[in-house]
C-alpha cells in the first residue's frame, strides 16, 4: 500500500494528452492526465469516464451541449456519448475509468496511446 | 449529465460519518463526506476503496502501520483488509468504491448507515 500525492505525480508527466496509471480501485483504475489544447472526437462504447479537474480549466465537448470544468469540478461521460475535450490552457485532471479504456476511445490516430505508463 | 462542483455537494453535508453518493462510474461511486473523530475498525471483503483528502488530514490506521493523508493525497484500501480513519479535526474527502459497499464493512454499529443519499 502507497499513498499518491497528486501533485508530485503530476510533476513526472511532461507530455500532454497521455494519461498515466495511478492506482487500481476495483476493475477501474486511476489516471493523470495534463491536457493542452484539442483533443479528439471519440467515444467509449462501454465504459464510464469521470474527469476531474485538479488544476485549470477543461471544456468537454458534446455533439449538443458543452460543460466547462474548473478546479474542483468533475464530470461523468457516459458510455456511448461522444466527446471532445478542449484545453485552452494547460490543464491537469484525475481520470477515473475501466482499465480497459484507451484514451481515444473508437477512434485510432496519432493521439491513440496503447501503453499506459505508471508513474 | 451533469458536472458536480466538489465544494458545493459538501456544502449539503452536515452529519459525520455519513458519505454521500454524488456519481457513477460504471460499476463504482463516488461518494463525498465529512468526517471528524474515530471511526470503526473495519474491512470490505469483496472492494477496494479509494479515499482522497479533499481539505484537511485523514490518518488512516492499519493492524501493522498507518498514513496520514493530507489534501491532494490518496490511498487505496485493498479488499480484505482492515482499517479505522481517525480525522482529530474536520477533513473532506472523496471516495471511490463498488456500490455494494457498506460503510463500516463487515462490521454491524451505531455508525453503520444502510441508505445512502445522493445530493
Amino acid at each position: 500500500m502507497k499513498k499518491v500525492n497528486l501533485t508530485e505525480k503530476l510533476n513526472l508527466i511532461d507530455e500532454y494528452w497521455s494519461p498515466k496509471l495511478v492506482g487500481e480501485i476495483n476493475d477501474q483504475v486511476v489516471k493523470l492526465a495534463k491536457l493542452k489544447g484539442e483533443f479528439t472526437w471519440h467515444k467509449h462504447d462501454a465504459e464510464d469516464e469521470m474527469f476531474l479537474v485538479l488544476d485549470g480549466r477543461l471544456l468537454i465537448k458534446f455533439r449538443d451541449q458543452e460543460f466547462t470544468l474548473e478546479s474542483g469540478e468533475f464530470l461523468i461521460v457516459p458510455r456511448g456519448v461522444e466527446h471532445k475535450p478542449v484545453a485552452e490552457e494547460e490543464v491537469h485532471i484525475m481520470l477515473v475509468e475501466p482499465a480497459t479504456t484507451l484514451n481515444t476511445g473508437d477512434v485510432r490516430n496519432e493521439m491513440t496511446k496503447d501503453q499506459v505508463e505508471r508513474i
